[in-house]
């Protein structure tokens, strides 16, 4: 069996593999590229994890995540700035060319939305010059709305544009992501903003799928099982101009509850009938 | 007592209450608007209904609510007409000259937000001369994007006012709700449009808070519990022309569970201290 050209598997798609379980997994699949997590490959120390994947001829499409960069004051900027400077550490270290970020929320007892998004935009500006100089490109994740007060302040595409918009494209792009973008109707036009510009750094997919559950952050859906076009979104990146791999995040309890390998051929089954 | 000027006090807020709990507790508390719901107006009766309020003194900012607009086939599409046709008649029959219209979501097994938005507009436009003849306003609520596949694909006050505006003012408005918009950067200007097009028909509030309940109906926040900037939003909807009062519908369970006097009475303090 051999993964479609072009596909890559998100490490929180199957939780519940170690990372050997899951370079072994996407080998026996013939997966090609894996997005991977900081905590994860932290835990088995990031060159470890780099030489298991390069013997296993996977490469990275993503490191998941930087970001949380909307704090005020000087010691937690300061903090902010060092972790993030160690994840673009340990994306080069993997050979990822691609830090994917999530902004943020508001800081407690704030109101302030837009003072939160011109503080991630000082961060990049701090940021972006580092990563580069490491082979690495800082992605700004816009996530759903439900997101905007305790996790991202960074909402749209149009959002993630603006803010990208004011670095060098080799610094800072932008996540596609149909779970958090699918409701906007004018995600199409914002899609050919980000591959006029060659911003587009990741595309993430999983539908989405209702009711929600409580805190609203493992209840995303198996590809197919949802309301969102998926095939609409693969075409329309694919247009932008992205050459990436299309990697598939399900954040999903009732995934993780069954064997990796079972999930991972459902995904893949998934993906060739609703994206390709 | 009595509640500022320009205050009305939606029936969910405290759905504890019965209608005559609700007009009794209003008139103690110097309320003099309420925002009805037709299920409680329904089981009391209308005219009924109407006769307590009138007694009382009592003005029906709104009643919530019509819409669910999305179904396609002629029989789904014959009933939710007739069904929103007797909204108005309901609405007529209280004095409300506001019906607030939730536009419904993606029918089972649908990808199509564009196409169900369209089947909102071919209703306006049926409605919308029966409303106006009847003394009644449309008023397309735009609901949070979480809602977009099971309750409502107008998710925007741009989306809301691009459907109103295809019609008349005085057969469809919009509703700026606070629980809903206030994550969106681009509601400054589009609360001007509406103003501009005398398009805002009602005001509501609520305040945002997490972690969202499963589900995410009944989590809102009692106001200066949130993120929402409330003095900022009623600022901006009175400069954009908007005179009816400022409705507070909080859907919360833990509101529900006290006293329905003793939450009146702080939702009138947090008003004083969070939107005046």
């Amino acid at each position: 069996m051999t993964a479609p050209d072009g596909f890559a598997l998100n490490q929180q798609t199957v939780r519940q593999w170690s990372l050997p379980e899951l370079v072994s997994g996407c080998v026996e699949a013939g997966v090609r590229s894996v997005g991977l997590w900081r905590e994860p490959v932290r835990a088995y120390g990031p060159a470890a994890a780099a030489r298991l994947l390069r013997a296993a001829g996977l490469g990275v499409s993503s490191l998941c995540r930087g970001g949380f960069l909307t704090a005020p004051g000087p010691v937690a900027r300061t903090e902010a700035l060092a972790g993030n400077r160690a994840a673009v550490d340990e994306a080069a270290v993997l050979g990822a060319d691609t830090l994917v970020l999530v902004s943020g929320g508001l800081p407690p007892g704030s109101r302030d939305l837009a003072g939160a998004r011109e503080r991630v935009a000082d961060a990049l500006a701090e940021l972006g010059p580092y990563a580069a100089a490491c082979g690495v490109r800082l992605a700004v994740e816009p996530l759903h709305p439900m997101y905007a007060s305790d996790r991202c302040v960074v909402s749209t595409l149009r959002q993630a544009l603006d803010l990208a918009e004011r670095f060098p494209a080799e610094q800072v792009g932008v996540v596609v992501d149909t779970y958090h973008l699918w409701w906007d109707d004018t995600v199409a036009g914002e899609l050919e903003r980000a591959g006029r510009g060659g911003r587009i750094a990741a595309f993430q997919l999983a539908d989405w799928v209702t009711p929600l559950p409580e805190g609203v952050l493992l209840g995303r859906g198996q590809l197919g099982d949802g309301c969102v076009d998926l095939r609409w979104f693969h075409e329309r990146v694919r247009a932008a101009g992205f050459t990436g791999p299309a990697e598939v995040e399900i954040f999903s309890e009732r995934l993780w509850r069954r064997a990796g390998a079972e999930v991972l051929a459902e995904v893949l089954e998934r993906y060739r009938a609703h994206v390709l």
